[in-house]
């Protein structure tokens, strides 16, 4: 089987201090573009962060977010309900597209993590306090990632449960 | 560069008749299953649909899920809140796996679509009604799938938009 990234992604919370590329960042940010979206809305921008004062105070967003304090490269994504034609859908759109990025940061061989933002309000306020983020745009989850020495590459057990699978009922 | 279906995926709204093995079936829902969720609560249920008569109904979800009606094939995700244990994170857990199933499927040739239900009221209550879901299951979202003759290897332009990328600062 070709290379799985599917399977092989799991959430990587230690970061080597090794820079990562711009062309790195490019390919990741693309394969967020391309998730899908209520109506091909696009509601989402995405701020990447290599400044390391901030990525301290990203690093403070909530209890979760404490492994983004040793990370090269910080990605916040929002969401611009500014952008919705259909009502409601920003965050299911904005975690299609968080999620081709954790699958592309494991296809180019480097460790991330999910960090929830959305919808938990004092995180999202914190965050459009950092950002002074203008009031259409919504924190809805941050990236940390970078090069790591975890083994990304070993086998993973499958996660598949039949007791979640249902046939043509409930 | 080895496939890319992150680039590759696309909506797919028109099938082929032929049916989908029920291996091709088992590795779409651990694609699923292998997507992050909040603490790892995993909340989600598929209920796999291949009855004829049920399609039909699901068809008739909303304006969007028109293209259920001719795919051998629809799986309908729903998010379990006596789960959660993240409050208010189930949609975004759902919106991953159901992304992981669309590249899955994409990576194994054939053709899907996302058909959006959460969080549009009518739509939830008419599922809910139609496989009679308990009150902790919620829908969250339809995807039809089956084989397809869309050329779905033609190279696609670059979804990427750098009006969309911030550095450091909004």
């Amino acid at each position: 089987m070709i290379q799985d990234f599917i399977r092989q992604r799991r959430s990587v919370r230690k970061y080597l201090a090794r820079p990562v590329d711009i062309e790195i960042i490019h390919s990741i940010l693309e394969a967020g573009m391309s998730a899908p979206s209520a109506g091909n809305q696009r509601p989402w921008d995405f701020i990447v962060v290599t400044d390391h004062d901030v990525i301290e105070r990203m690093s403070k967003t909530g209890p979760n977010s404490l492994p983004a304090k040793d990370a090269p490269v910080v990605i916040l994504i929002t969401g611009d309900t500014s952008r919705e034609r259909y009502k409601g859908y920003w965050p299911v759109d904005c975690a299609a597209a968080t999620e081709n990025m954790l699958l592309e940061i494991t296809r180019l061989g480097l460790g991330a993590v999910w960090l929830g933002v959305h919808p938990v309000a004092e995180r999202k306020e914190y965050l459009q306090n950092l950002f002074q983020l203008p009031s259409a745009i919504h924190p809805f989850a941050m990236i940390s990632l970078g090069y790591t020495d975890v083994d990304l590459n070993n086998e993973r057990e499958s996660r598949y449960d039949m007791s979640r699978v249902h046939y043509n009922r409930w």
